[in-house]
């Protein structure tokens, strides 16, 4: 299949190589011209045969946004989008639309595996009829591991259920990190411990906490024991967001998840306005010494909060 | 009344003041000869008139259990110690029982109002048999706010009663503040306030938020407007952990109290491990870079975690 | 003053006496004909003196979209709209608009107070003009508490200040009565405890925790000691909503207030999809039983999860 | 190697099933006489070659105790006793005193790996002196999964490492599981979403969130799409209270962990306190009707809290 592929950073472009390694043919778009296969997104279309298949790996957002309604004017009818970025998927019935108006069609997919995925093959969740992903499945296939198809695919329902499922899987992905981060940390401050990368290690196989980011964990303390290079300031990118603001939208409890979310906002804060706050209470009502004006002392007797 | 009082720190010295002024003799215990009245345990012991009523505010743990050990030798039959620090409830027990060895009554007493008490007057929590309490309930009617008894003091139970109710106050207290300090936080935050601390002033009275902590952070905001002298560093003294290791025995979520406890955990951590961990595993499968190696760019194209 | 008042509800109703009281006219509309002082809205706005001042006291949502539009068509430039009610703080700049367009001015207040503001008076969070403010300030004056006027009304900032400040308001006494219900269960769970509504009620003077939820908290079990006449099953009403999902928006950590939200949230779950799902994982790798199939005696041998 | 076996329920049933296809003479033990191969403990010591080695798979706390006691009378010096039950780390120490007293030595092990163990495998997590550790090798090597012996056993550290290990893989199994089950209830709750067991199976290849838990819950969701039979009352069985206690004793914030642990205790609440609390509050300052007493009307108009 002939397939064109917008936005080769770097999950596209590890994209791009899979599709080819497994027969495709991809023309990559990408404004830096050192990674690009066209010159113009208007180059890209004119290259693909009818009916068009355009997979999009751009930012979420305005960038999505506008290339939708680019695509809307440069595509026609009987041609198909796929967005594959991580869009909110409150974003992609409005993307549907814009493009239905033209006769062409729309299927939102997450995409999970991030740098590794060249090789071992994406997890995708696709939204979108009936029709749409039937035509596109040769590049799903192309892309999802090897194996049953069911395994690393799914048609989860129609169009935004591929990146609601998607924003889940983020959100989850949120809740296993921190559990196994907090677990690390509990190894760490017992000196009983005497060799916590040994434990993780040792967790991989048989336990029933095993898993690929164990594993990843794993590797992780193999570079770095002390994890001492590595900044505890740590980002989010959006959809742990979504899934936590979804989660109150549908009446759901998330509080392990919203806890992840809540644990790298402060750990990004170099001193937080809250936490001021409770100091400031602690020194107003209890005399408590706060740390710019002093320390306090063990020996001080009870002030009876 | 004529009573004893062992330890003088910031909350005895101040109840020594407030006794006093409510014509009740203190005669007052304290290693540092500079503010005690007496140069010995035994001498303090030796002033006070048969049966003796003997009140503890000295740290909990060791140094109570080692005064209570004391006064068991010094002290008659008949006599009788409260225990008005800050101890464990599952310590009044056990100092409960070395005292009746020697026919010594025990009450332990669960005390709050900070240093605005001397002039308010105390909260108190009291456990122990009402015999005990009946004998001291002079002491307790100088110490506790003025109006109704029952508005400012309670018998709550046997021995252990009155420090559990004052281990769960401090817990309630951990989540109020956090809770104030939150929301001052989220005022901060958004451009649209103009002015955060008339906010907060605004709210003690007629809302449904006002309290005493309010107050209090409406006057540490009247001294240091943006809290810019206070650091965010938060110290706990133990009622607080005490409450949620006892909510994790009974098996009563505390969701709360715990997220409270936990802030405080995280303050004052340099560099947390755990997140330290959770930046890694993001490293591993997204080849998102970490703080230490650069900075995220936002223009990226998704990384398909 | 003579003033316009949309909404007679529980709010509105109490809030029409106590102007009144304070020697305001007040021409108050409702749809409920038993209530209103008008048979339209229409018929409000002609009874009213040039410049007109309205308050409204209707449903957040799409009723005061609705009656906002409505009074941009009845109203006159240099008229002012106050909306009283519970609107979120991203409506108000829209209403603003749509007024503006008219030459109306727009004021948006959080209201504080529930049943009890008619006695008390309301606490007032405003956000617009400062000249709209001030034309508004009579009105401000009879409706907080008495005394000084920075201890129950502040002027937070421009349009959606107010609204923002109320939002917070409610989030922060989300947090504070979850942690007060926290502590009452960790009362009722402890045997010691013999009289749970009393150690409650000494906690109303001379403590930390001292506030007026608590004396509510004190006045419910007064009413019903167990509170056996309640479901745990708990309302929420929209803030706590969008404080949280605010919190996310400014990447403020706020563990305490979700974690209150989202106890709401379960309580009104019958069964939890969540532990149904735990449960069934560990049925699934420990062969642990699961509730419907019988119970997991305490006697059975480690299952070494 | 010929060892014993005490304790032969789920667990050490499975157990001894692997040790003898490995090659092991395993001498079982139970108090139930249709399982065990010999009468008493006494018998077992018996039938074993000097030194000997005894592995314990029975209830952690006063169960263990007795049997350590037990062995301590029974046994030699230069004997081992191995607890791979899931005793808290705590009490290693106390264990191995014991023992040594009569010259036996100690290990603890925490075995993880369920009834899946006996043909997967088991991960195994130690602690013990080098020496005792040497000497038990090939029962561990039996006993954890074929491949490289430190990805599924580890020399944790000395006595009280093993279970201390375990005891921490248990909180984050917490955290896990939740976080799944948190993922779980959004696809749920959400109609976009056509097909959720699907979704959960294709995260199984490729995706970052892949792990065991993951496939035991496609297949529970498998065996039962709703989870209709399967109720959400779930029970802890102890590490998950003893990590978040250690948190706390080791200033350790787990609010991920701890947010799992208090969603169990949730879950076996038919009518929280907590909550019912919340809603007395409620009602007293807002007039919010509560659950018994009627409903809340949406078209209600705003009641101000």
């Amino acid at each position: 299949m002939r397939i064109g592929l917008v936005g080769l950073g770097k999950m596209g472009f590890n994209m791009r190589d899979r599709l080819r390694s497994r027969g495709h043919e991809v023309v990559g778009y990408d404004p830096r011209p050192e990674v690009s296969d066209v010159e113009t997104l208007a180059g890209l279309v004119d290259t693909l045969p009818s009916p068009r298949i355009v997979w999009l790996m751009v930012p979420a957002g305005e960038v999505t946004r506008v290339t939708v309604r680019e695509l809307s004017e440069l595509l026609q009818p009987g041609d198909l989008v796929i967005d594959g970025g991580n869009s909110r998927f409150s974003d992609d019935a409005p993307h549907a639309e814009v493009l239905a108006e033209r006769g062409i069609g729309f299927l939102d997919c997450g995409v999970s595996g991030g740098i590794w995925g060249r090789d071992n093959g994406y997890g995708l969740m696709v939204g979108g009829s009936e029709r749409d992903v039937e035509r596109a499945m040769p590049v799903f296939d192309a892309l999802r591991p090897e194996g049953e198809r069911a395994d690393g695919f799914v048609h989860a329902g129609p169009v935004g259920a591929g990146h609601y499922a998607k924003m889940v899987h983020n959100g989850i992905e949120y809740g296993l990190m921190q559990a196994y981060a907090e677990g690390y940390e509990l190894l760490e401050a017992q000196d009983l411990i005497a060799d916590v990368p040994g434990v993780l290690r040792a967790w991989t196989t048989g336990t029933v906490v095993r898993s690929w980011l164990l594993e990843l964990l794993v590797k992780a303390l193999d570079e770095d024991p002390d994890l001492a290079e590595i900044s505890g300031y740590t980002e989010d990118s959006g959809e742990g967001r979504w899934t936590v603001q979804e989660a109150i939208e549908q009446s759901v409890p998330a509080p392990v998840i919203s806890a992840a979310l809540f644990a790298r906002f402060a750990s990004r804060q170099p001193d937080s306005p809250t936490m001021k706050a409770v100091s400031a209470l602690r020194a107003q009502f209890g005399g408590h010494a706060t740390k710019t004006s002093g320390t306090e002392g063990n020996s001080a007797p009870p002030s009876g909060s």
